[in-house]
């Protein structure tokens, strides 16, 4: 079976937001995001400097417009009705000014039109005017985030391919485990592990995985940085350090699956641990308990932080807080909701998130497990498999 | 000598900066933009959901703004003066309002202002006011583009690291070439000679190789999906195939020294190519050479494209175009400007470009070379150095 959404699936989306564009009265949607794109037309591409957009109209036309560079890969990759390029950015003529030919053509110039945002951006060098400029008598409405409200309810279609992105995910994440030890240097280990796990996730899944797709191809597990007393900071990067005994690593492991990732991160030790090591790895895995237990459906994302700050508070480890509890996740690593107690958006079957209360010792290192889990009827399902305890994590010490 | 930017040449560049300011008259400059606060601070870091800024005064005080879970990071990694961090986004205070509170205990919130975007922007589920509707009674004003300016006139330092990018670029695209034949996929490939390229990389440059920075770790090599009929595509993305006699392969190959790169492209042959594949690639390679002898300070970029234009149009190959001349790089992939018939900005030594006129036909293949040339008082000077005659791109057919 392809391992990627299928056309019927691409209608659903379509249908779910006609409905949405229906309700606000405006006769086209245009989109900048090149995430929402795919979702919408499952064409992958390298966001740059030249814009491209998707214009679905109210009538259910869904027109992508690209730069010229773009235009065949366009036509045989995005399930559209039509593609229409422009030459090339800057030119003597502004892109956009294309794009409004466009709507001029469709009868929509006049609007009223809802975008994603008032204008393409990259950091590459482009500008550009806003559409409410390029398009004053025209009455257009910043309508943020309709796609991304979509993308928080996984289809089944979507599970299957966050599980199947699981799967290759744990194979790189074993591998990692398997190559590190005392005295090798992160980047003689991640870039290891990841490219024989890819190797063998082609191999196993043939003709079935498709590796054009939003977010790149193939399995891939490392540290980030996050080895020894580094491992305190959440979000360090890679500094190729040398694994030594007694060093805390936290690690991450994924792979892209039809677009989807998955995440897996654990807390290691190299050789045994220490005391004071144990206890913070028991106080890290007691705060992901309480948030397993917390996330039910029909709850707030709210709730489920509040209740993990509360066990921090309780055990005394607020010191040990840098960042709440975890986030939705899909096609981009990070997604909203968050488990976040500012956030009170409610929890529903087919959401997907990470689950992932960390503590943070400078000196000494950082404690998170992070877990990939889907909202059920009743609670949650982990999609993440890899062992969690202890003593399933210690990698040799020479 | 350690491979990055000097504290000197951050000075520079901060000075140059506050000139800007003060000849704006703004109190203070907010720099949202990741890409620009690692080149004043050199402060690498994964943007998210969670909002990052940088604030300098005209009175040359700056102080990093970020997230709790950064904070330790910013301190030790960031050039700054003080560092200064918000709990999480998105809580139950959104982060700019503690953005708003700093400014107003430097005495900044009654402006004016300048911003490089009126509010900070995020895919991954950001939300937030805009700087001037946080600040209503301050005069808040969207200086685009300040830093960038800056960025385009490369220092000694920067062109120095982006040799050093160019060297272990063309010893990812040696191990390419050497490990690609016909029968292998890409994904046997590239992922191998990337890893190698990066071991070598670290073990020549040793300590003096500071993994930490903008963009990234290492070398890398690969096709991007650029095999076969598929190379016809300029921007194609991995599909894994495998290499086959007769394909026409566009590689490309790069490092990240420093936080800067480099950008080496090339047409390759899995065996002995067809005349009318040599006849093509004959066809592209006199492309290059008219923008290699175009290129000169104090002409226009827009020039340079026009001559690249008038070949194309001269030897009859306009059906085969797809984009423009070059552009710049540096920390960024693709930056400002443009070797396009619309962009006028005038060619001054120090800048780095791209030059890369290709063409690309349906069914039969694309055909592109890439290099890196450095702008100097007189002409250009290339970068790269990777061979570019067709018997020196022949990959084994069997």
């Amino acid at each position: 079976m392809l391992l990627e959404i299928s056309d019927e699936e691409l209608k659903r989306r379509r249908t779910a937001l006609l409905k949405e564009l229906n309700e606000r009265g405006v006769k086209a949607y245009i989109i900048f995001s090149a995430t929402d794109i795919f979702y919408l037309t499952r064409f992958a591409f390298i966001p740059t400097e030249r814009p491209a957009a998707l214009v679905l109209t109210a009538t259910d036309q869904a027109i992508l417009f690209v730069p010229r560079l773009e235009e065949e890969h366009a036509q045989e990759g995005a399930r559209v009705d039509r593609v229409r390029s422009y030459p090339e950015y800057p030119t003597t003529r502004h892109p956009l000014e294309y794009l409004k030919d466009l709507l001029e053509e469709l009868g929509l110039s006049r609007g009223p039109l809802g975008v994603d945002a008032d204008g393409y951006a990259s950091p590459m060098g482009y500008r550009g005017p806003r559409l409410s400029q390029l398009l004053p008598a025209t009455e257009v409405t910043v309508l943020r985030g309709l796609v991304e409200k979509l993308r928080m309810i996984k289809a089944a279609e979507e599970v299957a391919l966050i599980r199947e992105s699981a799967r290759w995910g744990n194979l790189a994440h074993t591998l990692l485990q398997e190559y590190a030890r005392a005295g090798l240097t992160e980047l003689e280990i991640s870039p290891r592990a990841s490219m024989e796990a890819t190797l063998i996730m082609m191999r196993t899944l043939g003709k079935n995985y498709r590796p054009v797709a939003f977010g790149g191809v193939g399995a891939s597990a490392g540290f980030r940085g996050q080895i020894g007393p580094n491992s305190a900071l959440p979000h360090a990067v890679t500094t190729n350090a040398r694994l030594k005994p007694g060093d805390v690593l936290v690690t991450g492991a994924g792979a892209r699956v039809g677009g989807y990732g998955s995440e897996l991160e654990r807390t290691m030790f190299v050789g045994e641990p220490t005391p004071k090591q144990r206890w913070f790895f028991e106080k890290m895995m007691g705060a992901q308990e309480v948030a397993f237990a917390a996330i039910k459906p029909g709850r707030k994302c709210s709730e489920v932080d509040r209740e993990v700050l509360r066990y921090y508070e309780e055990e005394g480890l607020m010191e040990y807080w840098r960042h709440h509890t975890g986030h939705a996740l899909g096609l981009l690593g990070h997604e909203a909701p968050f488990f976040d107690q500012g956030d009170e958006t409610v929890i529903e079957p087919g959401m997907v998130f990470s689950v992932e209360p960390g503590l943070y010792v400078p000196g000494l290192g950082g404690f998170r497990h992070s877990d990939t889990i889907l909202v059920t009827s009743t609670g949650i399902e982990l999609i993440t498999y890899y062992p969690r305890d202890l003593e399933s994590l210690i990698v040799p010490d020479k």
